[in-house]
């Protein structure tokens, strides 16, 4: 881990950095790339995870429009910019080892491709899985005859 | 997508199928990992987030003890076997692209080895990242010399 995050172990709250020594501590992966789990700000549902890399992540921090990177596209995925349905970011947060964001949104409607809410549906136990939502809206509304997300 | 879970996209709420058939459809990494968010099931609070091959994932559905994979130490990381700090499975879900799980657990105490409740205490914005929490319990009391997690 980085010596920045180290030294933010024991800091107290309020402690401050600047944002590009942080940024110099995160730990994106051999692609480039941190995932981020999007959370309603509000009920606190977990609506998805994508990937980010640091462009992406500066452009959110700095627009307040969640961009995500899509590794299917090869290209930055602003959110809603097929569907409509976007995440506007109320707070964003790194952990403890710099290896994964947490970003507090306001979505707009579904945040599933499925036009679900959230894209956490299928639920496990131990002997089966069961689809425990339903959309909110039908995907050919969202996204007509174009690919999601 | 798995055809499984493309299936699934559309189906009702209650549909079912064998555990076997959607672990088998698990888009997990080329290190055989999947990312697994953990929430606190009732605050709804993010703890953490952290890495199950298909093994530390059928222990955790079948046990109800939430087992990780420890990428830094090649082996399975049951949550709280060095702290104490359990966690209880809850509900488990998996994402509709088969690529991340949602755990909704009862977390013991703080989840984050540096005694916070929650690893994500590092709040970031356009400028500046600020620490916005503080340890629960003095690291040193979950661990003593032990390394974390």
């Amino acid at each position: 881990m980085s010596d920045v995050l180290k030294a933010l172990e024991g800091a107290a709250p309020d402690t401050r950095r600047p944002l590009g020594e942080i940024l110099d501590a995160v730990r994106f992966n051999e692609a480039g790339l941190i995932p981020a789990i999007a959370q309603q700000h509000d009920s606190g549902e977990v609506l998805m995870m994508a990937w980010m890399n640091r462009e992406t992540l500066m452009e959110t921090l700095r627009t307040g429009r969640v961009c995500y990177w899509s590794r299917s596209r090869g290209k930055p995925w602003r959110k809603g910019e097929s569907s409509g349905q976007q995440q506007h970011l109320r707070a964003a947060s790194l952990d403890c080892d710099g290896d994964t964001l947490l970003l507090q949104v306001d979505q707009t409607g579904p945040a599933c491709h499925t036009g679900r809410r959230s894209c956490f549906y299928v639920t496990l136990d131990a002997d089966e899985a069961r689809v425990t939502s339903e959309p909110m809206i039908d995907p050919q509304t969202l996204y007509g005859d174009k690919t999601p997300h």
